[in-house]
């Protein structure tokens, strides 16, 4: 149910862009608690002076290959569970595509269940059994 | 007070992309309780690989033409209301620009009223007489 | 803590955007208690059609400098800090790059502080003494 939009500089090859979609989605399913076939991502390339980061706030030091997530969720989840997938995401996306933990930054907001349609005109997660996810 | 970004793979003629605009504002406006000059949406076009979407899940089966629908809204809605607009929205992209259901997918965030300031440096629901709105 | 989306029509010079990014960081760090290198912008520059907006709804005339800006926010302000905030924002835009606050809109949203992963798979706020924040 999660919605995560990502964002990069552009220039990276299309295997790269898979790579990340890839890793971000096996973080949420096994540190997040999304089902396998629930995958909704929206990259953002930008051109140089569109991202606009600093270098070492919190962590660091950032470089080109920074990328940030910002997830929307379909419900909340506790300290533990959000704890768990940073960790978890920065050990994915180092194996594929290799990208170093000080690049990785999330941001997480929250919906409701009532919040989501995912296609037909339904309020999915509360109607046509969708309840159960 | 609603701000929608909507995103959809680039490639669509102007004609098309202002018809998915009027039809999200018609079912906004007639479903949504949003007044008809509150208009407010920000349309991304991507690039093969950039939107990230599974087939089937919780619908579809989603094609080449789906569209996502973020919705930022000013106050809560009753799950009521979220069911009609959802329902009204399918209704209004099937007729223009011709969208079928299946590809129709929306998330809602709700803020709080001091949360908007439209213009001017004010805050607008809540000073300068926005606030019936 | 903040991350703002900032979208504009494209156009206009690397030197406007830099200008529209340190304003936007000036007026959070002076009126919405943002440390100064707590810094993470995404600018999204639009093409004809891409931004819809009402040129006088609450506010305007609305001209094609219009820009948005869209926060998520670490923790809650006070209405206060964000009227104060809203009316620090335009007098910074309208010193450089010269944006005319009619044209300068903001919508905030909030999170809480273990939606933050700055870098290094921490969360980021309430582990590694990020805390105090």
């Amino acid at each position: 149910m999660p919605l995560t939009r990502i964002s990069l500089a552009r220039g990276k090859s299309p295997e790269y862009l898979r790579a990340l979609s890839d890793g971000l989605h096996r973080a949420l399913v096994e540190a997040f608690d999304v089902p396998p076939d629930d995958r909704f991502q929206i990259i953002h390339q930008h051109e140089p002076g569109e991202l606009v980061f600093e270098r070492h706030y919190l962590g660091g030091p950032r470089s080109e290959d920074f990328v940030l997530f910002q997830v929307t969720a379909g419900r909340p989840r506790t300290t533990g569970t959000k704890a768990a997938f940073y960790r978890y995401l920065v050990e994915c996306l180092a194996e594929a595509p290799g990208i170093r933990p000080e690049d990785v930054m999330v941001v997480i907001s929250t919906t409701q269940l009532d919040d989501w349609s995912f296609a037909g005109g339904l309020a999915s997660m509360i109607q046509d059994g969708g309840g159960a996810r």
